[in-house]
C-alpha cells in the first residue's frame, strides 16, 4: 500500500476578484468563490491519486467576511484522508487588500472527490500519511466527519 | 410584519452544460454547479427580500449523480423560511438527457443568505408564509438545520 | 404522429445582468441578451424534439426597455408551431429591478429551430397541439409569419 | 450637418469557434453568433457616431450554413444609413475552414443603433455619404426596410 | 514553391474593453492584450498557412498606453516572413477612444508560430512574397531578428 | 528605505486547461498561457509594492512544451529587483500530466510592473532584498536585461 504525505498535493490557487465575480455591490459571489475552491481541491485530489477526480460533496461551507473587486485571493487546498475511493480535502480561502496587505480569511470548507479510472467507475487511491501535528488532527477528525456524514444523511 | 408565501419568490434556471464546465472526462464540474446554484438562490432571496442578498452559508452540497456536456441543467430555488435579516433557500438541479428526455436530480443544498441594506449591513426581511404540504414541512425543519448548524460550528 | 402541448417544453432562464454583459454606461448588450433567448429557445425545442437542435432563424428582435447591472432578467421560451423538422419558439425576457420589484418585459422574439439527428441532418419532430387561447392564437399566426419569412426573402 | 462615408467606420471582427461556444455536435451556437455581430455593429455605430451606441432591434437573421470548432469567423459591419438619432449597421459574417481555405457567408443582417448622450437619452447622429454602388443600394433599401419595419409593429 | 502576399492574411481583430478586461484602476490588463494579438496572430498564419499554428515565441511586448473600459481595440497582424514551419507575424493593437475618436497605438509586438500537421509535428508552410515597401523592411528585419534571438538564449 | 525579500510576496496559481483555452488540436494557446502569467505577476508586484500594479513591458516569452486539455498548470511569479517605480517579476509556467505526475516547464519570461498610485502615476516601491543564491543572481542579470531592453528599443 502508498502512502503520501499531505504536502505533497497540497495546492495553492492565486485568483484578483473582477467586476463579473462580484453582486451589484462589489462584493465576491459565493458561488464563484466556492468554484475556485472546487478547481483547487480537484487538483490537490489529482495529484494524489494521479487520477481524474470528480466532486462528491462539500461539507458546510461559511462565509466569514465579504471581499471586494480587486482583493487578492489565495486558495489553498490540502488532503487530510484517503478511505479506499474517496479522498477528504481540506480548501481555505483567504483575502489580501492590495493597498494595506490586511489579510483575512474569508473562507473554509472540506470537500470530498472520487477518484474514477478511464471505465468511469471508482478506483482505489493512496493513503495519507499525516506528517505534522496540524496534519494528524485533520487526519483524525476526517474519520469522525465522515461518520457524522453519513448519520446526517 | 409583512408575510409572502414561498411561491412568489421561486425561481428557474435553466442551463446546458457546455465542455468548460467539465472535466477531461467531460462531467459537470462540482462548483460549477454549486455556482449556477448560488446565483437562482441568491434571485430568490432577492425577490423574497427585495434587497441586494449576499450567501452566508452552504450547507452540506451532495453531487448525486454526474451531469455530461449537452445535458440540460433546471436549477430550483424556493425559500424556507426567514429568521429577521437571513433566509434559508432550498435549492434543488436536475439534469435532463436531450435524446431520451431522462430526468434525475443531480443535487441539493441549502443556502443562507443575507439581505444587505445600503450602508452593506444585514436589513430585515419578510417572513416567509408556507402555504402547501411540503413548504409548511420545509418551514418546520428549517429551525431545526438552523439550531443544529449552529451547534456544530 | 405525436402530439405534445407547449406546456410541456416551456422553459425558463433567469440570469442577474453582470458588469461584462453591458456596455460603458452599464446597459445589457443587445446581443448577450440574444444568446440567452437563444439558449433558452434551443432547450425548449429540444425538450419538444428530443433531438440536438440548432438556430435557423431570428425573426426581428426589438430592444423596448434598457436593463443595468444587477437586474434581474427572466427569459420565457414557448413552442407555437411545429413544421415537419422545423419548430417556431417564442421568447419573451423580462427583468426586474430588485430594490423595487418593478418587472418590465425588455424583449420579445420568434426564433426558428431546426431539429438534426446524428448525422447533422435535419429530422421530423413531434407536432404542437395547442391548449390555452394564447397558444392557439400563438399557432395560428405562426403560419403566418411563416410564410410571410418566405415571401420577404 | 456633418456627412460621413461609410468605408471611415467599416469595422472587421474575427474570431475563432472554441468549443463552448458551439451545441454538442461541435455547431456554432446561433446566439453567440449574433453578440459577436452585435458587438461588431456597436462599435461601426459608435465609430460613425463619436457616441455610445445601444441596439434598438435587430431585424432577421438567417443562419444559413453551420460552423465548426476551429473555423474562423470574420464579421463586417458597416453602416448603411442614419436617420436623426438612429443608424442602420449591415453586418455580415464568413466562415474559412483553415485547411482548405473555403470561406462562405454564414449569416446577414440588419441592427438598428440608437446613439446616446451623457444624459442616457437619444442624441443626433452624421448623415451617411453614400460612396460606392453599393452603398447607395444599400442606403436607398434602408428607407424601405425602415417603412416596413415600422408598419409590422 | 509557393509564395504568397502578406495581404492575403492579414487579419483584423475589433475588441471593446470591458470591466473584467480590467484592473481595479479600469486600465485594460496587459495579458489580456496580449490573448487577444495571439489570436489575431493566430488566424493570420493559419490563413497564410492552411494549416493549425501554434504559438512558439512572443518577442518583447511593450505596452505604451493604457485603455480603459469602453475603449474600442483594433488588433492588425501580417506576416512579415516564413522559415520553412514556422512564420513571423507583426501584431499592432492601437485604442480608440468613443467620444473623440482618438486613436492611439497602445502595443506593438512579433510572434512565431509553427504550423503543425494532423500528426503534431511541425510542417512547411509557403514563402512570403513582400509587396509594399513596409512588407519588404519588416521581411527583412526579420532575418535579423531571428538570428538575435537565437543568440540570446 | 524598505527591503523586502522576494519570498515575502512569491505568488502561485493552479489552473487546468479547459477545452476552451486550446486549439483545435486541443493545444493551450499561448495567449491564454500569457494572461495566467500576467495575472500572476501582477499579485505578485502588488504584495511587494502595496500599490495597484500594471504591465509595462513583457520580455521574450518562450512556449517550449505544448500543454492539453486537462493538464494542471502551475505558476510561479517572483520578484527579481526593483528600480524606483518599476519591478521585475520572473515568471514560471510548468504543466503537470494527471496519470502520470509527469511535469515539465511549458514556458518562462520576465514581466516589468509598474506600481500607480490613486492619480495614474507611477509611484516608488520598496527595494528588493535577495536572500538565496538563485535571488542573488536573477537579481544581478536584472540589471543587464534592463539595459539590454533599453538599448533595443
Amino acid at each position: 500500500m502508498i502512502y503520501k504525505a499531505p504536502a505533497i498535493s497540497e495546492t495553492v490557487k492565486t485568483e484578483v476578484v473582477c467586476p463579473n465575480d462580484t453582486n451589484p455591490m462589489g462584493m465576491l459571489q459565493g458561488g464563484r468563490l466556492v468554484q475556485w475552491m472546487d478547481i483547487a481541491a480537484a487538483v490537490c485530489a489529482e495529484i494524489h491519486a494521479e487520477k481524474i477526480c470528480v466532486t462528491a460533496m462539500i461539507n458546510k461551507v461559511d462565509f466569514k467576511h465579504p471581499a471586494y473587486v480587486g482583493d487578492i485571493i489565495t486558495i489553498r487546498a490540502k488532503i487530510t484522508r484517503a478511505f479506499n475511493t474517496s479522498m477528504e480535502i481540506f480548501v481555505q480561502a483567504s483575502s489580501r487588500k492590495v493597498l494595506t496587505g490586511k489579510n483575512i480569511v474569508i473562507s473554509e470548507a472540506f470537500f470530498i472527490f472520487v477518484a474514477v479510472g478511464e471505465d468511469k467507475k471508482a478506483c482505489n487511491v493512496p493513503s495519507v500519511n499525516p506528517v505534522t501535528l496540524s496534519d494528524k488532527k485533520l487526519y483524525r477528525e476526517a474519520l469522525t466527519r465522515k461518520e457524522s456524514s453519513v448519520n446526517t444523511k
